[in-house]
């Protein structure tokens, strides 16, 4: 992976594939009154049952949605269908609750035609609340039969305190067939690996058999999504889903194919996109961070020091202020319980090294200090343990961020 | 141990233990312009060597007073004396920064006539920068000898971002000799436990041996200091020690002694007060957060659980709030990695129960907002493990924490 992880991604800007759908798909959202304005009802439908794979929230208390995906999607490997509503997580809210998100699955697989366990579900919003059920088959409802393709609204449906809508595409040629990645998410606050409170829906038409699409979702889960962090915490209801129809055409791509780190690859890319376009959107932020940690003993140690960064507050508020408080960055690396030589440690922010040889480097102030002064500040740790790299996002920490979440609630 | 945690400690109000120093002791602080206006050098003195025992940061990159600490401290096991500088941590400087903190420990020893490893050196403040040596010497050259007490200057002298001085003490007697513990500290930010950017210094005219004091304080700071987070970030400078002075007079004790217990517990209460007094002076902090969990698997469970909901932004947002968003809690709970039974929780705000059964409670929303409004907050977690227990505390996140950090270093 190496250096790539910090070159300007390839992928097809929101903008543009908020507007995409590969073959096969449908979209939509409505607003049905769980937010007060936006859309808070989002569906997406297959032509065909698609081969998925999804990975959920490692909380202790998965939100009744996470519960029956656990419960559900395992029957079938297949999906046509996801419905969401945003506003509610119904999280916490008790076997009744578990019974409101089988009835939304139910009624969503009655709308579109197929079976309930082709049909995928997922909540997002204030947790500890009942569905408004009513509301939320209201907007079933609503759903066009035969569907129609607005992806802009299903973008919309799906996003609570975002600021802005989250995509990404990318177009690919897998073993000769012109194939198509487009991604939707949502994140903003409560957002923390494992999954983040983050919902991301992944569609694509090429073809790509089950245990193939597992894999590569994963990995790329393991290093997009589950290394965005907001504030740490991690969410009830996190959920990131591929779906894969094969309208592209051919024999489904298997892991042993040549064709395989082609599709792997722009999966990965999509995700990253996604990925980084949360970590920038983090309730109150100004700016996303990036943490590239290289030459650490393994990845993993190279993700728990990269995170470490990104995750301490008195880096986040540093980079809020523009102040290049390297002191707090190394700080951060070693309290984080990766083993690694602290004499051989290297940090810049983007192309200032402000830190070697186990003190400050020589380096102009101001140069940093420009280097803080963007949309995206790039901080890169280069150790000397091995060849173990990861890459984390975050974004710096505001006034914003405190006033947002010290009255959601009420 | 158990509901003692939760009850009101008897010790003596910093107000007054601020003024008090156990038979044998002197301390005292003065402004040398390392901080522009207060207090920069503080120091200690013990009329005899002192049986000592002291703890220091986890972090990977101690500062160089830390260093110091551990390379000489090992060698007598007692001390003399304690040199203190705020304003300038000392850390991240490399060989002429422990240079520094080696001259900085010799000249005071010299200052009061004993052997430099007798003395314990500790620096907090900004990271990074070179210590301006000739200002901690003149501060040095203006410890008074004789030596005299004015403690309150040494309390004053040790503080950074601190709205307030810390110091907490307890009259005790022990073996049938009344004998006194004192403690000063300091915290505010970059706190968090192994060890907090924190410094402790409990002086103590009992006589304790080594092995003794040294047992007792280790498990007085697991379950105190390393249970106060403001901030997740731990600092490269946290040192706690306590000096032994034993001029109360009798026989040193051990750790078999039957009085043992009742010196351990004073001890805890006065640890107990300090980390309280730092939680609630965290920066920016408008409130102080003690979170209690009784019936984990073990302590362990416990400790993990409370420092889960003491660290969670959005928990710590809610609070600023005064919002009873028990949903957040529950979360924390349940991002927290600990083992346990996620349908044998209950949540209380106070004395409000909020959430139960795998649910919200039926509690009054009034009632559990009221249990929000004060400067102490009380959130109590019972589980049906086992009987693990643990309490930590932590404080509100407010705007104030943003704006302190966004500009602390320029």
């Amino acid at each position: 992976m190496g250096k790539r992880l910090l070159t300007e991604t390839p992928v097809i800007s929101a903008e543009k594939a908020v507007k995409m759908l590969p073959q096969g798909f449908y979209a939509g959202g409505v607003h049905v009154g769980i937010k007060r304005k936006r859309r808070d009802v989002g569906w997406i439908v297959s032509e065909v049952p698609a081969v998925s794979a999804a990975v959920y929230t490692q909380n202790a208390y998965p939100a009744a949605p996470i519960v029956v995906m656990r419960e559900t999607f395992g029957q079938s490997g297949r999906l046509s269908g996801v419905i969401v509503n945003s506003g509610n997580a119904n999280a916490l809210t008790g076997e009744a609750g578990l019974a409101d998100a089988y009835a939304m699955q139910r009624a969503f697989a009655e709308r579109i035609g197929v079976r309930p366990q082709e049909v995928a579900v997922a909540s997002t919003g204030v947790i500890g609340v009942r569905l408004p059920m009513e509301r939320v088959l209201s907007g079933i409802a609503a759903v066009p039969v035969p569907p129609e393709k607005d992806p802009e609204a299903f973008a919309e449906a799906i996003l609570t305190t975002d600021t802005t809508v989250k995509a990404a595409a990318q177009a690919v040629t897998v073993d000769g067939k012109e194939g198509l990645i487009v991604g939707f998410a949502k994140g903003s606050g409560m957002i923390r690996p494992n999954m983040a409170t983050m919902l991301a829906f992944l569609l694509t038409d090429l073809a790509v058999d089950e245990a193939a699409l597992t894999r590569a979702f994963r990995d790329a889960v393991r290093r997009t999504f589950n290394r965005v962090s907001v504030d740490t915490d991690a969410s009830t209801n996190d959920m990131a889903l591929v779906m894969a129809s094969g309208l592209a055409g051919g024999a489904p791509i298997t892991a042993d194919h040549p064709a395989y780190e082609t599709f792997a690859e722009a999966l990965f890319q999509v995700s990253r996109a996604l990925a980084r376009s949360i970590a920038g959107d983090g309730e109150g932020a100004t700016k996303l961070i990036e943490v590239a940690v290289f030459g650490a003993r393994d990845e993993q140690a190279a993700e728990t020091l990269a995170m470490a960064v990104v995750e301490s507050p008195l880096v986040k508020t540093a980079v809020y202020g523009e102040d290049p408080n390297w002191g707090r960055i190394v700080a951060a690396l070693g309290k984080s319980g990766a083993a690694f030589d602290p004499g051989g440690v290297r940090v810049a922010l983007g192309d200032v090294v402000v830190f070697a040889d186990g003190a400050a480097a020589a380096f102009d102030e101001a140069a940093a200090k420009a280097a803080l002064s963007g949309r995206e500040v790039k901080i890169t740790v280069e150790l000397t343990d091995g060849d173990g790299e990861a890459t984390a996002w975050g974004c710096d920490l505001t006034e914003g961020y405190v006033k947002i979440n010290a009255l959601y609630r009420t």
